[in-house]
């Protein structure tokens, strides 16, 4: 077997075999196969595409290709992910859900580059807690309260980073097979047997239209499957920010506000359906009896009792869940006011994630610090009738001069007009 | 401008324009573009094509990578190429006709990787003929005599190499535009106003098809004539060997028995119309008058007379012009016999070339030295009848051990039925 007719394959648009998928994720991984030979792949592969089994193969082998955790001891055990959005801090509401309701919670999850933190960033945001935790205290923690988020430790999915790295820098990032290979192939080797996946879609995800999102939850999906894994996706709403709060210890308040029975509408509704789904599959229940069973465990506080001991077993302050006023403010805040009156018709999630970053809430490189207190507030949503003048949102940040272009920045996100948007449906579409 | 954007459009199947095309071959030249960078985009170019205005943009900027020849003080000047077959020397005799014309040769060629040499191999079988000669010397050459056939010596369009060994490993070698631009870019380097092509189709040629061969051929007329050249291509066959010789010397004894009124129908037919063309575009005649023209220059000896200055010019021993039995012959030859009586239905040049490779007549690696006086002489071509026993060919080597092997593979080329084959025409098109 060699590389060259590997490639002349795919480049035929002929379907690879195992042994083949299997010699290309060895062969980048050992070095024995060139990065100019793996990228002539990835381009074929972007343009000819890849069958559901060849999909389900290369995720495989990707997942193998370094440790992989067995979290067989914790079953039932789900996890979920999210393709990505602005004020996306649905992990840390559904997780406790669904530990409240019996399925254990043992996740690794990664940072975040991009406009915001990701989950571990937003949870470090709360003082004192631990996100490097030893692999037996970790399994500990789970057995012993049903729930741990934890960085990821572990030489997880090599083949990933490699694979990563070459296709940002040679135009093959935009491939369903190999967007959906890489996202799955951590989830497989993170060991979980429900994975519940978030497909967003709009301004501010990485998919922008439904056809796209639509067959990357598809393909996800058939991955998990194929791999033995029970699997669901959501297709959801990105093209305003879900919540209200955007910023990492801004939405770890946002997150206790909904486990306290309050937070946005858009929000509440979706984390109670993520968790019906995982509830449903772990526990093979009726989606219905799932979903109540979520509702429950929110409104009895049973939930935010699951975060508060998630943090406690991990070294954070509880005070701080407790009484979300002690968070640290930011030193420079600024209010977005309405520039006309009208309906807002678009809060365009990529702007508002853009001006979040000017804020300091991101990181742009991986060395880079996050100012945990930067952020923003939504005080309307898309929809809402404003008059001129009424404060729209606030922004936060402890760099006073980056002020003046993130409201700038806002502004370009509003569309204000006569007459109330049509907006789509939250949940826009179901893959199970 | 960056290479990820540039590949991203072409992955898109965007147009390249100049200045997107000029800084992947300035980038590639000068190592800013990384290999894996240029391999996506040839994987990309090779799925999603270029138009004829990319491809003529793309061998300029590929020609002028490196040195280029100045050939105007010697107009009118005409260069051919061949995209090469089995038997093919039909430059060796092509290139005196043209220059007995009055049409100036001042060729640069190239040595050959394959079944057996290049021009430049076959006039080294010339005992005394040298090929590295000083710019002054070939161009004083030209000058006095009209013709010069020399080995590469100036650094011509580097960038066609990088290219090129970046294809053979990431098998992006089979694409229309990516093989007119390795081809033409070098010929629009080399100078020559008059650019005459030989496109071979069939079993010994790297185009199987015939409408790959004329797809091939256009891109190549298209190139040159964009690129201000006059170009003219033949599509001629290659599903048997060209002539009878094959095999560095043999064929050197088979140009100067064609120059001396002899040779192949086949080959002196092919020779002749090549030659037409280059005298009818450097001498803007008419076809049919530059053809009588040709056909003056072989029968009167004027283009032998050619050759055996250019002999002498290159310090060659012109004895062994006048005299071709003085050439050494292999130690060892080997009828080849009918198995059985009928039409000789195909001789199949591929595996015929195959046959005088293992006789020792070709290099596989460029270290590889070459046995000059290996080859094959065919006694009967396609269409003949042959009685079971009659000898077809004689094999020559001078490893001994080669023969059994080469004997059966030669079998193999043949195909022997009851009735006479339909033959394809020796010219299969033209494209002006």
């Amino acid at each position: 077997m060699n590389i060259i007719e590997i490639i002349e394959k795919k480049k035929n648009r002929q379907a690879l075999n195992e042994a083949e998928i299997a010699f290309f994720i060895d062969g980048i991984c050992t070095g024995s196969i060139a990065d100019y030979q793996a990228s002539a792949l990835l381009m074929a592969i972007c343009l000819n595409g890849m069958n559901d089994t060849e999909t389900a193969l290369l995720t495989d082998k990707m997942a193998h290709s370094g440790d992989t955790l067995d979290l067989s001891a914790l079953f039932p055990t789900a996890d979920k992910h999210s393709t990505g959005g602005v004020g996306d801090k649905t992990s840390l509401i559904v997780a406790p859900i669904a530990a409240a309701c019996g399925v254990n919670i043992a996740k690794m999850s990664g940072r975040g580059l991009g406009h915001t933190g990701g989950t571990i960033d937003k949870l470090e945001s709360i003082p004192g807690f631990q996100t490097t935790v030893s692999e037996s205290a970790f399994f500990e923690q789970v057995k012993s309260i049903g729930i741990a988020i934890v960085a990821q430790s572990k030489n997880l999915v090599p083949a990933d980073k490699i694979l990563y790295a070459l296709r940002d820098v040679t135009a093959t990032v935009n491939s369903i097979p190999l967007i959906a290979s890489s996202i799955m192939s951590k989830k497989l080797a993170a060991g979980a047997d429900v994975i519940e996946l978030d497909v967003k879609v709009g301004s501010g995800a990485f998919m922008k239209t439904a056809k796209e999102a639509q067959a990357l939850a598809e393909a996800m999906v058939n991955i998990g499957k194929q791999n033995g894994r029970k699997t669901a996706a959501l297709i959801t709403d990105m093209d305003e920010p879900l919540g209200t709060h955007i910023g990492n210890s801004l939405e770890i308040k946002e997150v206790i506000a909904t486990l306290n029975g309050g937070g946005a509408h858009d929000l509440r509704t979706l984390c109670l359906h993520l968790a019906a789904n995982m509830i449903s599959l772990a526990k093979n229940m009726e989606k219905e009896a799932a979903l109540r069973l979520a509702e429950e465990a929110l409104q009895s506080g049973k939930a935010l009792e699951k975060l508060k001991q998630m943090v406690a077993a991990q070294g954070g302050d509880v005070c701080y869940i407790e009484n979300p006023a002690l968070f640290e403010r930011a030193a420079f805040t600024q209010p977005v006011t309405a520039q006309e009156s009208g309906y807002l018709q678009k809060v365009d999630a990529q702007c508002i994630g853009e001006t979040a970053a000017l804020l300091g809430a991101g990181r742009q490189k991986k060395e880079d610090s996050i100012d945990f207190a930067a952020g923003i507030i939504l005080e309307k949503k898309c929809g809402d009738y404003v008059a001129a003048g009424d404060t729209i949102a606030a922004l936060y940040t402890n760099q006073k001069e980056s002020l003046a272009a993130a409201a700038a920045r806002f502004q370009e996100a509003l569309t204000i007009g006569n007459t109330p948007p049509q907006k789509l449906p939250l949940i826009q579409g179901e893959v199970l």
